[in-house]
């Protein structure tokens, strides 16, 4: 086998009161990859889209991710990748990861699986780190596993699956630039104890929730005491966006990732069609262009096809 | 029916990584009570231990939990409560919590169980008022719901029991005192959100490795960035005795309550055993006085004899 083509999934960070630890993968959008072997000891790649992503494997997150791989496996040939990518950068559902990880997922492949999933995240961080300057496995845990996953620690990389229910994903991407330091600088250094307690109980009570497939639980634990109301100035209409689509019959939502797409999930795919609509009616009136994305939580993260 | 008879069991709360929120129910010791319908619309205490505990009911703790009861109840006659402790006041193994939630629960029971489990929870809340001066649920939700529980709000009160795989516990405790306002005046008001973060990952994993029934994850999810660090001080020889019943074979422990009492979990009654001689080794080499409980975790919490 020369060649692996795979569909690697839009994710959702920083879940509410799962901040920097908790993420799930999305069933679509997807991006297209396909990687081959090739004889010389390099890395190429091929971008087939027009967000003018960089080719220079150094720049490119797909690049450093499958130069970590090539690093460790100590191979004597290279991979050349084409990327279509139809998770738009920037968007916060977990681009650069996709790119990463599909990368490294593919090539493991051409080596029969030589390595394990724990080791390709690590990998694919090194995409992370050149991506937003940090090496972090909240988009690229659930890109690789699938699901619902809890990045416990990443020295050493400790990564948690985790049951769910059926659930169903409405993610509005605003078409604005939220700059990743700029969303960062926002964040206190400092949080009171009384409140990181709130956030610890609700985050405990939404694993719980999970593995106990329990709708009304998780709609109650979803609460964030802390990131959300700083960050939720850098997105127009935040609030408004979440009342409506609680109104329409979300279970809850937040910011994904850092943002400026906003995540809502809903026990049902008609409830989150209702989301979407909600949304949708809401937004229009703003002026912003935006993309609205309704996606069941996949259990299954990179796909071979 | 006139007279109902409990046990009530001692608990474990702050369970390491869960401060405020993560407490679970031992199988012993518990408080032995007897609680009985008296004409009289009024509440009476009879003591029948040697630990000088007040027979006031606007001063005893299953005094102040019982006349909340009555007092939602609207009834027009009272209680009379018997008490035998066999927890020791003061010992961070919710003392106080298991003589508010046996009365409150003997006395539901000669109502005809009345009042819901989460409703006798909020009654005996009254007592850890008077106790500590503040109204919570970490010592008395493990108490009534039995297991582990996660008191995910306490105002509108909230709580999650948590599945769970079989479990021990070894305490020790120091007979010291710790003043509750001394152990809450040493914590820190403002946390590093970095620290919160870790700490709530690992609560998040902690929550699904009781769910999982993986004690590996359990033992490592075990660390807490926060209070330890704050209060150990306030415990001669903690930080020897965490390390000798890791090395025993503990899966880790911490804090109970607010001390002195410390707690370690084991996956087996053997693995506890070795830990209960590793404590018990070290400790009495110090000088000070201590009891030393070895008890699985509960599945019940008050008992009816």
């Amino acid at each position: 086998m020369d060649e692996v083509k795979v569909l690697s999934p839009a994710t959702v960070s920083n879940v509410v009161c799962g901040f920097d630890c908790l993420g799930f993968a999305l069933e679509g959008p997807r991006d297209e990859m396909t990687v081959r072997k090739i004889d010389e000891p390099l890395v190429r790649i091929i971008n087939r889209d027009d967000y003018g992503l960089p080719d220079d494997p150094a720049k490119n997150v797909a690049g450093v991710a499958l130069r970590a791989l090539i690093g460790t496996a100590q191979i004597d040939f290279g991979f050349e990748v084409e990327i279509t990518k139809h998770i738009k950068p920037g968007s916060g559902i977990g681009s650069s990861s996709a790119s990463s990880c599909g990368a490294v997922v593919a090539a493991n492949r051409l080596l029969n699986d030589r390595f394990s999933k724990i080791e390709l995240v690590d990998f694919a961080m090194e995409g992370e780190k050149l991506a937003s300057g940090a090496k972090h496995a909240d988009n690229v845990a659930p890109c690789i596993f699938g699901g619902f996953t809890l990045v416990r620690s990443v020295e050493p990389l400790d990564i948690v699956t985790l049951d769910f229910p059926p659930l169903f994903a409405t993610v509005i991407h605003p078409q604005i630039e939220i700059k990743t330091s700029e969303a960062r600088a926002i964040l206190p250094q400092m949080v009171p104890l009384k409140d990181a307690v709130r956030n610890w109980s609700n985050l405990g009570s939404f694993v719980a929730a999970l593995a106990k497939g329990d709708h009304e639980l998780l709609s109650r634990s979803m609460d964030d005491m802390i990131v959300e109301p700083a960050r939720k100035s850098l997105i127009p209409k935040f609030d408004e966006v979440k009342a409506a689509s609680l109104a329409a019959g979300a279970l809850g939502g937040g910011i994904s990732g850092s943002g400026p797409s906003i995540f809502m999930l809903s026990k049902t795919h008609d409830a989150a069609e209702m989301v979407e609509t909600a949304m949708h009616d809401l937004y229009s009136k703003t002026g912003i262009e935006f993309n609205i994305y309704l996606s069941k939580i996949c259990p299954e993260g990179v796909r071979f096809i």
